[in-house]
């Protein structure tokens, strides 16, 4: 089995900072929702986001929806191969459950995401999200990885396919990709370092070039 | 070069047969804008869709955007090796520089569509994005590919792995992928006919199994 996290990805609720900051109050109106129930999105806030620590990174939940519709819609998911996890940087786990299929549509994500964070599991019965408070660290301990790739491009060189065929050949590899759209890991993460490419890539990229290089070194 | 085209797309204004739809009215009103100049979203406009023909696979700019957004970020647009074109069901083409860095945000993506379809150039100084009345046979004729494949449910199973093999042997090939949620192609299609899986795919799966697999066999 293949473990994907999406890791320390900038998707949050608003700030209790900003909830009061016009951009968010608008905003929420407008979605007909309070401004603490929704998800931070630089796109819309921001001259809220200036305020706000690490402000011009955060509010980044197209970044999860892309890498997850990837990934979901795989190869690899749909042979029952992969698990995914999205990991946020407050350190809550979203576990996703191979068989979701998720909106396409972007604000029905967004709230999807809105009903996640508000209700820890949706949809009630069939489980298919479901939220926990845990660190990168202690999903990484959860899994159980024989051995964990960080994806950053200060890593190791790797062609993309001589890295897929390094993950056939263990039993439960976890591959780590930064949910964030730019700069370093903000979680301390134990693992061999792996760059793809000579230039930085979005998250959605080395999900593809992972996932279909997995599947091309199995013969699939 | 690797010609990419995302045919018979379901990328449209709303039709003018259902400009006085409430469900059009009242979305246009809320985005500030006039109802015959919003791209058709199956999320909102999903009752006034019911009218038209073909409406239960329609207005979905949303695969568009995924798609674009997978081979703009991939590596093989990155190494200059990719040419993406979009046709519509409409009969228009949408030819996209490859330096193109599409907005990540899907309503920001839609506005840029919508000023697209009433400029027929964005922006109007570099000329990234361009539309023209064009069916897919004559953007196939236009391109001159040495080959033609056509991405099908139905179509000569090929591992995705073997295509991309395929694919780096000419010099120009030329890969249609539907840019529809379901059925099969409106357009008249020649070409070999090739599925890469035992079961349908999304249109932004093919494309990354796609791309991915051409860039392994160029051994990047």
């Amino acid at each position: 089995m293949l473990h994907l996290a999406i890791a320390d990805s900038e998707l949050e609720l608003v700030p209790k900072s900003i909830v009061e900051h016009p951009a968010v109050v608008n905003y929420a109106r407008r979605r007909g929702k309070k401004p603490e129930e929704v998800i931070l999105d630089s796109s819309y806030h921001h001259s809220a986001l200036r305020k706000l620590e690490d402000g011009e990174r955060r509010g980044r939940p197209d970044i999860v929806h892309i890498c997850l519709l990837n990934a979901l819609e795989s190869i690899a998911n749909k042979e029952g191969l992969l698990r995914v996890y999205v990991h946020t940087r407050n350190d809550e786990v979203i576990y996703v459950k191979p068989e979701t299929r998720l909106p396409r549509n972007y604000n029905r994500f967004l709230g999807l995401m809105e009903s996640l964070f508000k209700n820890r599991v949706v949809p009630k019965d069939l489980e298919l999200l479901r939220i926990e408070e845990k660190t990168l660290n202690e999903l990484v301990e959860e899994i159980g990885p024989d051995e964990v790739f960080v994806m950053h491009e200060g890593g190791e060189f790797m062609k993309p396919r001589d890295f897929g065929k390094v993950l056939v050949e263990l039993e439960n590899p976890l591959v780590i990709v930064g949910g964030f759209p730019h700069g370093d890991f903000r979680s301390q993460v134990k693992g061999k370092k792996v760059s793809l490419y000579r230039e930085p890539l979005m998250a959605w990229t080395v999900v593809n070039e992972v996932l279909v290089n997995f599947e091309a070194s199995l013969g699939l």
